[in-house]
């Protein structure tokens, strides 16, 4: 409801062809659905280009199961994030079409292929192994997205000359987005070779003085390479919405 | 020196146009000069997009101007930031065309002005009048990288009718910047309104808990908004460079 | 035993209506009963308003289920809160008219219903489905002092027209208790609507650089919203005893 | 403008009372005043129920000065805090009826005494001399926003007869502000002796570890007291305005 | 081996009463028994006052058992802490006269009752039931070291009545261990009614701000009691061993 | 006023001896001295066995002569800490016959010598020479309260023969307090060696991840010898407070 | 391929001895195998000294294996570090010849013992018996990288004799790893001994304020004992491959 | 005094040679001068293969001048590091030959060039010019203890090819010391190119999330590459001492 629709409906009311009432109802219906326990936004995608999506940690299986199902039904495509492997269980024994993105701890549904609506390519970078899990969930997150993605793994700074090769790959790509725990240093190096927008995800892979991410958060919060951002620890989704809006 | 001219180099050597030595030399050169106490990056704009850029943070006086004057020899623009007014004063003796922007703690220095060849927008948004120094670097690092920006201030989230009455402008914008300190809210409710990539750059603005910016910086990076991403606080150049990247 | 009450009983031993052990007594007389590991405290209610409440974390079972017949003996009305399901099942087995208020992890028990004695309602909002179990220990707890509680779910900031949809119910409870997580951004925005006290409950919902609802915690400290208050992290039980304080 | 109103608004264009336009601009006219700078929120008394209050830590004097202006201009009472006697100094040259409260660091300006039209009395308490600025804050902002106020000082629980010798006081209080640094014991023993609510301010009274404040304000988050809320380091003006809401 | 047995030693070098190598290996003995991954130290009974005692965090079944039973042949009494019951279980099995002390998480072993040698009487304090496991640590801890230990639970300071009633039994004691965990008030407390040494022991008992035990730990660190020292997050045998070396 | 004093006070009440009224004063009368700002507190002596010391951050130069004047006017002694140059200043000023420890930051005042009624002498130990104005606030604090104190400076542990050659030294004193920045590992080491209670006391000497004496103050918390405690960072008179009551 | 083997390959192309194509290819070639999920670095010795090194956490047993086999089937010599039971297991079903040190949770493969290779000694030195796992995680790591390694165990600073009593020891080390948790004092104390460089590893061996280790890493990254250098908590293989850079 | 010079001592005891108060002097003479602030350590060097170094914080003018005279009185090399412009000029005053390093803040004096006996060269590598004084004191000390140093700065990664440039130069040493502030991913790049030793030391360079170099340290101590060790936030001096340990 924006100032030109607002100054429609005051014109309709004016002109008697709207009840004063109706008018009030337009103007307080709100586009969500209340489950109770949750209020599911169904118009988000209008507002935010990204509809509503169901964080898991934290929710109930029932809870996920019945908002899933509410996105469903309302047309998806629906994606569920950091879902344990019981809620997924159940999400699929109610939606066996739903897709579970096993590594990436995702559960998908949508009818038929999401398009592809994005204008590049996302390229996303992982410094090691055990950075894959938040990168697929950054993978499952873009695609869901309508984005095309790309997945280089495993070219952390110790052997730069890994990640020299791929530049080619690097430069090619609209949006970047860089998964590495430990120092995270990787980030900072791929912005200093690419002129993309470079979006950091510090994983909480490491021990000890790692913190649980939070080295690697604060060494890419002092990246040295300008035009680097970044999003929380282990943020795959995150990090995959910010280069959906970038890349469209 | 990419593959395709890498090719090219070689065929010339093969063909005997270029001597070994040469080629060496091509092979080696490398795209910065010597200042004895730093390498100026000249090709850095190839690289990255943006020139290099002068931060002045722990310079002496003596090395900032020198520097400032082998980017500005280079052709320029040239941009420093976190300049002392000591330092900004002794630019100024030796540039005098320079521009000391003094809220913004930066001096810039342009041939003419810097052509605008961004996409579209740059919003910078405060929540607050103390955040302006920090809106005021991103906004003339933006400007200096040839985007065309716009700021919004004063709109936190205590008196949220004030950032919802400006929707329109903020939905306008290709990109918007958020600079917030104290608890860094208003970045979750931008994010929650737009559809453009919202940058958030906490700033030091708080006493007691706000820990130097750092609760800004934790809430943002927190964010329930998708698609918000983080930089360092206070870093309004930084954020000006992501939104650069992306605007280009 | 107040000022007056020591002049009646000084008034009383000098008159020799009352021997001077007998003062001593009187004097040296607590109101708390020695279980040996725990000395409850019947008289709490006299005192603060509030009886004493078993915190249920860190005892051992038969501890929990001890001092809850020692409450209950004394006329009750109980509240344990943070009690395992051993423990509630514990109590259950040994008090069956108990009732386990499981999402809330409370255990309450009272010879017929509280009565409602305080002055107005109080408000207990969530920003989402995740912090809904400290919503419930707040909603318990409260109900358990004698006042009327409602609830209000899911109207997180990334939405801002849920809650301003809600702003009618918000400007009509005498005390509002706000329990989110991550960047706990919704007490601000609750706080620059309504005249009433509110009471931010940080709740330990998110990961990575939420660190276990700290930066909901630092967030709410350094609200630009006057009038907030804040409680510990998952503190539900304390928002709901001040609020209490607050509505009697 | 809430529901109400609206509605009135409707009819009133429906019976063509009400020009399209006027509706408009009604809807869209937003209570601030814009300063550039600065968007001063005129209504944030009808809101919130206190009026907007100017914080001085990161303004420049001439924003000050200038935004005390617009508030006393449009009638008062003006509270500015955290003011620098700089700013303080040129904040009476233009308006020499103001008044500087230097231990509170804080100026204020009103036409006749505020009326007082609080309920009952806030007493505020400290721990020791060092926490008066603190507690002055406290007192002249809660005088502001129209509550008695009263001062109990230096009972800190080192001493714990001098706390206890008080208790008629603390009993009196309708609300009771406790302002203690170190590590902020005062608010629990506080919290302990009455039923009104309690609300602790930790300040940055300390040393070595008490790390700016913030041990005192783990402490007071931690305390074992029932219905002991907590406002940020050294936050006097938070606390009486909360303490002003619960008093109203 | 002091100055005074090396003179002597030297001199009986010097007569020829004692041969070099003897005197080499006299002064080379060193009273540890090396048991390949740990060295036994027989003698720190000598040089400390207390006997070596096994801290049972990290180590193995095994390796607790071979420790115990190294010390009991060198005629104990011993003392084994933060033993897991599979390790006390295994300790009882190999020596069956040993003693289990559940609730503290300590074996001890003694031939006969240890005779008690301190010079006054060891006073334990909890601020809560949660407290105990720390409060049991020390009781035990203190009497294996020869001092006459008392206990008294459950007297926190949100019910300062409950700690002021025992006023004659704080100052009846030649020192006294605190154990209290959230905000750690009570050693404060203590620590102004009484004359003797004070040692505060923060407990991990709380959550969220509590940070495992931190926040008593930095308000004990800051207590404005003078008199009153710390020692680590729930180290009930640290305060008992200091207490131990203040009673003899 | 303990259980005795009261028994007798009855019996005078019932006897006639005493009025109701002298009854209820000599109860509510409590031995601290109103100077407005502060409560100074008279009979602190007869209740912790230390009279009020003065703390001089945060109070004003005023402040603290006018309160060490009440406590010389009390009879004294009078220890004023943490003093700045210039309030020391206006102390001697008003009170020539005060001493000023400059490198200790005291100021103190006695009539005629304060009599030594310490059990043994007390050891003040450091690491290293920058740590001397934290032990001398100690060698000072101690004295005034009537102990023998000595001084074994720049013994750290890098060059352990240095402390190693003192142990005599060590080993005859009754209480010791080590004095240690940086690692502060030197509390460890000394306690190892003597049977006497040791307490640490961290020093804020050091730079980077010395954190201000933080690491020093973990350090000391961790120490792997038995009977060691600790004080805040810097805290010299609490060493001292604590050392003095051992020592009586 | 450094400068020289460039000059050679260019004078091939040159004198037509190599084709264009191959020449790309060899500039082109990186010496990594593509596992998909994993880029095995094979050339790493040549580069680093030390070959790639399998880092176990956050990886997939099906991931480690594979890797496993991969560096043996290149020739080995194999380590993989913090492998879980499982995973070691699963090695060990596909290689039995392989070898799993429980202790140190390393698995290691070489074709025969690997060779001494370098110049002296490395000792490891633990402070207790806790810190033993990371100890032999360093022990097996140094004896892979071809280093000879000595172990000296439980030598804490609590009982100083012990580690004097082995000063031959420590002297005769060319490199010396400490392996310290608690307050790590022992690497001081070691690198106050001895010329040869010391390695200090924090473990974290400890609980409470020891906060997972970070006390004993703060104290050994402040150690006044110069010449000591530090790396992540129980990182034993980065210690001894930082030694065996040292000792080669 | 080893095990062999004892063994020497005894026998000279035994045959008369020596008298026994003479063997007692040599067993209890140590090494050290006491000034009475400070005891000089002249042995040191025969110990640790570095003599005593002056570190100048915390320090007063006078007691830094003495130590500096007594320690060239004892022969020298002098190296006073940390020393601010007043002391330096002091110590000039006091001895004119003696040399100030203005940047890197050390005064040095040796009677004569320090004679260079280290094995190889040590490679000084800065990440940007703002880290020079850190690299500055590096240089110095290094060159202080007999060790050949060379410089390369300004090479930070968001400009890699400024560093693989140079690869020939990093090849070349035989250890490295890399300083570099902000994220510090300098040291992993480093560490991944070369086979030598590197010491990484974090600078304090960068602001906000860069904590005053914590951010680097905890990188630099999470280094995915091998052989990396760390020393405190800008001791420059401290990675010297450990450089020239390892290339003796």
């Amino acid at each position: 409801m924006d100032a030109k629709q607002l100054r429609e409906l005051l014109e309709q009311v004016r002109g008697g062809n709207v009840a004063v009432d109706d008018a009030l109802g337009s103007l307080e219906h709100l586009p969500f659905e209340d489950l109770g326990f949750a209020r599911v936004d169904h118009h988000r995608a209008l507002r935010q280009g990204i509809g509503e999506v169901i964080f898991g940690l934290g929710k109930t299986t029932e809870q996920i199961v019945e908002i899933f199902t509410s996105l469903k039904d309302a047309g998806g495509p629906v994606l569920a994030t950091r879902v344990t492997t019981e809620a997924a269980t159940a999400i699929l024994e109610r939606h066996p079409e739903a897709v579970h993105h096993v590594l990436g701890r995702c559960v998908t549904w949508s009818d038929g292929p999401v398009p592809i609506n994005g204008r590049g390519k996302v390229l996303v970078i992982t410094a090691g192994t055990s950075d894959l899990p938040v990168a697929e969930e950054a993978m499952v997150s873009g695609r869901h997205m309508g984005n095309e993605m790309e997945l280089l793994s495993d070219v952390g700074v110790a052997g730069i000359h890994r990640l020299l090769e791929a530049q080619d790959r690097l430069r090619q790509a609209s949006v970047l987005i860089v998964c590495a725990g430990m120092e995270g240093a990787l980030a900072s190096v791929v912005g200093g070779v690419v002129r993309a927008p470079v979006i950091a995800v510090p994983t909480s892979v490491g021990y000890g003085a790692s913190l649980g991410g939070l080295a690697a958060l604060l060494g890419m919060l002092n990246s040295c390479a300008t035009g680097v951002t970044v999003v929380n620890v282990d943020n795959g989704f995150g990090a995959a919405a910010a280069a959906s809006r970038i890349n469209h």
